[in-house]
């Protein structure tokens, strides 16, 4: 057998195995969710057909000729009976791209499909990453993403400064993606918006992040709410802050919208990220909070502290202290929530929308002071006497 | 049996065992080099007799006297049938020196001899790191490595700025070493200075980072280029850019030289580090690029993304999420590269000039955008789809 029969044999056989390996449940400590012992997607799920050169002519060694870095921040949907993630995957030259991936149970044997080609604006994107979608009421599917494009105001010598928007595509069929003009809003920069699924006064609804400047989020900051007339040509007038940065809490630095909120009969559950600064960088975590039915944009229920922190092997990646989510999946009374860790690979955690709803609405809110704090935990622990 | 003799024995006995265990292979998933079991070199390599103060009347708890933090960034040489490193030893004092260890087979065993004194030049060095070898066509071994000392100029309380030069040392045997006058050149600071091992137009030419401030290489960077008529009191008049920094790419904040090129029948291989930031610090992987025969500091293969990034536990140490290579040796077709991880230990990856040359000329270059990207990708999907 020559070396590339061989290798290839290997690679093709090992991956195989790879996404056909099933995903067990581990004990859930906190009782909020269900984590799992594998991640849903790594860069090895990636298909050998989309990395190595397959003719033994021009790669005699079967080397990998197009490598993937990581496989992350995912938006996620279930349509045709499939759970669908639209997977940000960044090759070995550091360019994220789209690219489809799905599976039958929602937990493993994700199956990537096709990379997604996304058409340039006349602007052209230089990188592109973190999809939301969204099946608005208008029955097309939006997936609202970031697109970069190198700071022409950047001085000379400055290679890595970008200027971040909001681009915007949408499909019908998850084949043919439609891109629409680029999000206007009166913020230099926009990260991390996302549409809501239902028209507010007949008007599109989104979530936005104002005043968002490269890495720090800057002045201004927390997520915002405003209103576009068509997606079409969007362009949002005023920006209103829904949810903002708080000294000394899990977002005082920034935070962003998660994924579209999901419809309850208790309101709008939502999921999103807050982040603070350490000594070893940024540390990112996921935060839930429950708005009104009436108006989307009024929290009315804020449990304290996190949702999800990274844990274990989450901590480590390339951008290690990060757990992020663009993408969750509500089958009936599941929740199927997708998160990536340290902008490396895509895990799932299980829970069901009786237990999201008791953990925001009963979960007490932050006093945000130390002594505050105590004096709950006091209280809880005086409450639990009366049961031990 | 006293405490100390049990410790010293245990201690002798550990290390003895660490410094003689075999290295293995590991499955090389890219088929671009083969990583290895275990790291070749760590701080517990450091002979005991480097650390322990042997003498049970001063020391009746066999106490580390002068402990090691890390064994790192090591030039390479192949000399007099065996596999010479100058490792970059830092104590746990944080000062870094250069001592030398070798091996039989490149790969395991290797067993540092002496530490190397290196003289001052009249401005003494506060710390000394990163030595290049280039055995020089002149017949001299030269050494090129990073002396620091403090900024005169910083504000007085910021004990930290540093000003950053190329030094220089020459050797015939690896045992006398010459020092001899720091490198000038018009920026204000160097680092990752390489000498090319062949005069060019009878001149001695060196890869040079012009316009370096610490930490952050700031405005200018890229790979540099220039000539010298005398090491002996080096100075460069103009230096040239070879390799620039590239907005969205893995080395869009800083890059460097890594070794000194290898020559080959289809070009001069090089190898290189690119740092870009992340909200979790700066991420260092390798590179490689291939430049003319006739002219080395004319690049033409460089393919896309990185060669080698951090993986495993290579992600984890003092500086986190780096790789980093300053030295390599060629031995017939065989190559074995030495990489750092995370400014903590020693790896070595083995190749070959076939399967180097094969990576660095069958690559795609970088098209530099996401829509390119994809472009690519679904070209590669496409041609596999013959022979799927």
């Amino acid at each position: 057998m020559t070396l590339f029969d061989e290798r290839k044999e290997r690679i093709v056989k090992d991956y195989e195995t790879l996404i056909t390996t099933t995903n067990r449940a581990r004990f859930s400590r906190n009782g909020r969710y269900k984590r799992f012992e594998n991640p849903v997607l790594t860069a090895d799920h990636i298909p050998p057909a989309w990395r190595f050169d397959f003719d033994s002519v021009t790669n005699p060694f079967f080397m990998e000729r197009l490598g993937i870095n990581a496989a992350f921040n995912a938006g996620a949907l279930y349509f045709r009976e499939k759970f669908i993630l639209v997977v940000r995957v960044e090759g070995q030259d550091r360019k994220s791209f789209f690219a489809l991936a799905e599976s039958e149970n929602g937990i493993d044997n994700f199956r990537f499909t096709t990379p997604i080609r996304i058409d340039e604006t006349e602007d052209p994107d230089t990188n592109v990453y973190d999809m939301r979608l969204t099946l608005h009421e208008d029955v097309w599917i939006y997936g609202l993403f970031c697109t970069e494009r190198k700071d022409p105001s950047a001085p000379s010598g400055d290679a890595s400064s970008a200027v971040a928007q909001c681009g915007i595509v949408r499909t019908k069929d998850l084949d043919k993606w439609e891109r629409l003009p680029d999000l206007r809003t009166k913020s230099d920069q926009q990260r991390n918006v996302v549409l809501h699924p239902e028209f507010i006064k007949g008007q599109y609804a989104l979530y936005t992040r104002p005043q968002d400047s490269f890495i720090e989020a800057g002045s201004g900051g927390g997520i915002g709410w405003g209103f576009c007339s068509t997606m079409k040509n969007a362009e949002i007038i005023e920006e209103r802050i829904l949810d903002s940065k708080v000294y000394h809490t899990n977002n005082e630095v920034k935070n962003g919208q998660g994924p579209a909120p999901i419809k309850t009969p208790d309101g709008w559950l939502h999921l999103a990220h807050g982040v603070r600064n350490t000594a070893a960088g940024l540390r990112y975590v996921l935060y839930m909070f429950l708005s009104s039915l009436e108006d989307p944009a009024k929290v009315i229920h804020r449990p304290s502290g996190y949702f999800i922190a990274p844990q274990g092997e989450e901590r480590i990646g390339d951008v290690s202290n990060v757990v992020f989510s663009n993408g969750w999946i509500r089958k009936g009374d599941d929740m199927f929530i997708y998160y990536a860790s340290s902008d490396t690979r895509m895990h799932v955690a299980t829970s069901t929308i009786g237990q999201l709803l008791n953990y925001v609405k009963s979960t007490p809110t932050d006093p945000l002071t130390s002594r505050g704090c105590v004096d709950q935990r006091l209280e809880l622990i005086e409450k639990n006497k009366a049961f031990l």
